[in-house]
């Protein structure tokens, strides 16, 4: 192993992010096809070598024949057809300044060398049996994940899922299985919650729960039996509150997991988009007066659509404050989106970095290359508090700049996992240290190793800390908050109008939402439609993505979804708050910063000059269609 | 398009296999490599080309720097440990003739470069806008999918899933809430069921349904709100009956998706491991007569353990028949395993082809070299039935030859998709053809434009009937035949003993599983015994993965999961009913059949003298240690 520790050497003095991709231009073509080549020939050798005495199937006379030959014809075919269709029909992300739109970028030439090679051996880490090498990896970044988020070390436990969505059901699947365990103990062994009313086993915290459960191991399974997996008071387990900037994909949980639409409420946000926490506590105690418990609460670091980040920290001062009157509720943290960017508060030795220590380590590791007004106090407080929530979801194809798809769960306690855990023999063996059959502690089945060996590769080039990630995360938010004061300010002469250009707010992460309003209009509606006119000719919309020389992405602020916190900033626009009730929504610009490039200083200056042409270009178009 | 169609003109006379896979010694790598690097070149092609006018961001003086070198090399490290941790720990599957165990093979070249392709784009299929090369692929998939279960065209859907656990788990999810229908229009639209009492309303057909839903577009989204989505009703939608060769995926969907294990019954298997209809038929009547619905039945093409096909069609006469009293059950097929052997039913075509026409097809596509038993009426009958299901579950990654994770999911009926789906603002564009929010519709979220490239790629160049994957799936059935007599009869000698071998039953599939037991053994308890002693030396539990010469895999039928269904077969072998009764369970050996090679007679033979040498080898070992 030392070797291998050498080898790796987890932390070299100063990472050079331009050696990790393959280039707006493929300028590392040359060192991904290296890599990638001698993968595939180890690979191939490995087959060789296997039983060397076994001579190969496919003989040189096959291979000769007519019928391989059009076979293998036939597929190149085939391949001239995809390739065709990928280069049409792609985003092209992979610009340094002229994509700013989805959640998409380049992403990091190991992890994809990685897949492809681990591909070739095709591990399933639904099971040990099947996968020894991928699922070893898989444990490890399990682990990686929950240092990352400073979880107590071999007391936690992570895994990978398919995407955020379903991390994020599974941490619903958690919650509502330990809410309902005190119930089920009520019922197997009374003694141990003796004298607790329903609404006391309601609000038993996490941590009691599992403290009885080790207290009587031989009736976990008949416990287990009578929690919420059996089907049963699913209705009294309360309610499921998450932010008012709600992404659809909590509904459609609450509604997978059975329940149900109606217990999910959802808490209203500041003029930050950041979750309410007065409203937060005053919807608890309304609840509570009730005696109606609560299931869980949501905070999202890293909101889809503005890439906000919840006080985490004051729900966590919430829970403490409430536990005192008999109150507890489940933290989940929907961190898919800013999961990594944790990275960026951990020093070499993966320690939370003192508040007054970090502008010091920062200028050490050399994260921003100028003074950066991103980091707040609030900001770090919310990272900081972090650890102690029950479950995280966090997506390495988001900010972990690893392929399509690829989600991840962290849990704090290692013990929930048998909460949720079930067994099959065939692929059950005991004695390993790591779940011998994966499938049984998680939500999916079969998955591919591959997707670990990616998110394995990744972690050992790039560290969770400020010595890897914390740099690659520091560039987006740099080149996020460039855009940031691109936008600032900015104005557009269309004939004789003037468009000006409004950011949302001052990012708490690495989003961009902004407007194009005319000067002096006071008609939402107008606004709306040039901003969705301005989407239609930077997207897909108007067909010739691949000729596009600006890309962006919107989304709508509609008072189904968002109530009336985008007053305050649709006035700061010149709008009535009668145009608001009118109108019901605002449609804004949306841009996730995710290049590796953009925080560079000539490098955005040179791009800024043709967006800024780009952007007029499409106004005047948006314009002349108009006449 | 014209010239796109005769590119791929998707049947050639007669595919050649043996073009398709890298081989077993790696014998296709120059055709791997031509194709792979050819896709990554006009991967690399297509960033340069993108707006031609921008200078590439990392200049030659980047990639001379010490730091860019430093951490070059860094990676190449890192990929020193992949190569090794990947090749020291990974299963021989590619093997011809030597392993005979885990749903693992030799994965199809064009699905490996297709994938490895496309996630060089990195499309993510959640939404159209952000993957519309992709986007694509998946619907073709989708209905490529429906036309393989002969559903009608226009009229169903389908997509990929991460695995299948997750495609049963949303058949059960449709299910669940199909059935919940009904309660809710007698709330929001009483007049359309009026007369109606609960019992009749929890046995509407889904197709009665979908009219009612049909005549009253404007109320459907009230009608969701007040279907099992809410979290209400859910006790009340009965049985979802099982196979009692249960696997552990369907108890932990029915946790999942909340109307919990105590819902989930199973019915008992006959002794060819398939559902017992008439059992069935009684436990359906017997809830009947307590007023308790039947939510649904599973049918399984392709059990997990023994690769058995259950009745299909005589569960769709049942439900035909009770249907006149007033029962009705959704049928969802879960095909994970045996979907897509459907293919080898399909005429060029893809119509289902005729009992009496079937020998001659087969002999026109070479789908057998030699004349295989395999194929009975029943076996027929039950493929045939799938497309009177609801929903069925097919992986890509098993019987499609699709590297991990692929799992898939196909609709009878397309309006059913509306009964589950979602919609957020931000990726819900009117006007495309294709849902323009995939996630609004499925369960996942986030998911690999690349999966879907791989399918799409492995069915343009394997079309999905008799011309493609039928030949491929023909060629594992005859290479598990082959298996299957090779262990009939045989006998090997250790010492004074003589070990005999038993397989289990005559394959439906593609699996073989069987035993060895001493001559004159009647000791159960020692039959197991070595048994699992067996798959200790022909898996990775001795160590030495690499070097072993035989490997298969293992499983346990014990009676909680399989009451007496296999005491004919233990019986058979000389035990007595009361050593059944006492040692509960029979270890099996398992072996999935999936090699694309072990079909040619002239590879088994060859392979047959080496399984045998390292069968006996094992044998004696296993004598060895115990002495």
């Amino acid at each position: 192993m030392k070797m291998e520790e050498q080898d790796m050497k987890n932390q070299i003095a100063d990472i050079n992010l331009k050696a990790l991709f393959l280039g707006e231009k493929g300028e590392n073509a040359d060192l991904f096809k290296e890599l990638l080549l001698k993968m595939v020939d180890e690979h191939v050798g490995w087959r060789q070598n296997y039983q060397p005495q076994d001579l190969p199937v496919i003989t040189p006379q096959d291979k000769s024949s007519q019928g391989f030959q059009e076979t293998a014809d036939h597929m190149r075919s085939v391949f001239n057809v995809l390739s065709s269709k990928l280069r049409a029909n792609s985003l092209p992300w992979h610009t340094a300044g002229r994509f700013w739109g989805h959640m998409n970028a380049e992403t990091l030439m190991p992890a994809i060398i990685a897949y492809t090679a681990a591909m070739l051996w095709n591990g399933n880490n639904v099971a040990y049996e099947s996968s020894p090498g991928t699922s070893q990896m898989e444990e490890e970044v399990g682990h990686e994940f929950a240092t990352l988020m400073s979880y107590k070390k071999g007391e936690s436990w992570g895994h990978i899922c398919a995407d955020g969505s379903i991390a994020n059901l599974e941490g619903l699947w958690y919650a509502r299985n330990m809410k309902s365990l005190p119930l089920a103990i009520k019922e197997v062994a009374p003694e141990f919650v003796e004298g607790k009313s329903e609404w006391q086993l309601l609000n038993m915290s996490t941590e009691e729960v599992l403290e009885i459960l080790d207290q009587i191991p031989d009736k976990v399974d008949e416990i287990k039996a009578h929690s919420a997996r059996s089907g049963k008071n699913l209705e009294k387990l309360g309610k499921w509150l998450i932010p008012q900037t709600k992404h659809y994909s909590w509904l459609k949980a609450a509604d997978i997991i059975g329940v149900g639409l109606d217990c999910v409420d959802s808490v209203d946000v500041d003029d930050n988009y950041r979750m309410d926490i007065d409203k937060l506590e005053a919807k608890i105690r309304e609840y509570a007066d009730k005696q109606i418990p609560i299931l869980g609460v949501v905070g999202v670091v890293g909101t889809t659509e503005e890439g906000q980040v919840d006080r985490i920290d004051k729900i966590v001062a919430l829970r403490e404050k409430l536990a005192k009157e008999g109150i507890y509720f489940y933290i989940h943290v929907d961190a898919a989106y800013g999961g990594y960017a944790r990275a960026i508060f951990l020093d070499e030795n993966n320690e939370f970095i003192e508040w007054d220590k970090i502008d010091e380590v920062y200028a050490k590791y050399n994260i921003f290359t100028e003074k950066c007004e991103w980091l707040t106090r609030d900001i770090y407080e919310s990272f900081k508090a972090m650890n102690q929530a029950e479950t995280i979801t966090i997506d390495p194809h988001k900010m972990g700049y690893i392929p399509y798809s690829a989600g991840g769960i962290v849990v704090k306690d290692i013990r929930m996992r048998d909460v949720i855990s079930y067994f099959a023999t065939y692929v059950f063996e005991k004695g390993a240290d790591i779940p011998a059959l994966l499938g049984a502690y998680i939500l999916e089945g079969s998955k591919a190793g591959a997707t670990a060996a990616a998110v394995w590769t990744a972690h050992k080039v790039l560290p969770l800390n400020v010595t890897g990630y914390g740099k690659l995360i520091g560039a987006s938010i740099e080149g996020a908050y460039r855009f940031y004061h691109f936008l600032q300010g900015k104005e557009f002469k269309v004939g004789d109008k003037t468009i000006n250009v409004y950011p949302l707010t001052k990012p708490d992460f690495n989003m961009v939402d902004y407007v194009f309003n005319e000067e002096g209009n006071t008609d939402l509606a107008k606004m709306n439609k040039l901003n969705h006119d301005f989407f239609d000719q930077a997207s897909y919309v108007k067909g010739g993505l691949y000729h596009n020389e600006f890309i962006t992405s919107h989304t709508d602020f509609a008072v189904p979804d968002y109530g009336n916190s985008p007053l305050p900033y649709v006035q700061s626009l010149g709008f009535s708050k009668a145009e608001w009730d009118r109108e019901q929504k605002v449609t804004v610009l949306r841009a996730c910063a995710l290049s590796p490039y953009a925080h560079d200083k000539d490098v955005f200056t040179e791009y800024a000059e043709k967006m800024e042409k780009a952007i007029q270009q499409k106004l005047e178009a948006i314009y002349k269609e108009e006449n």
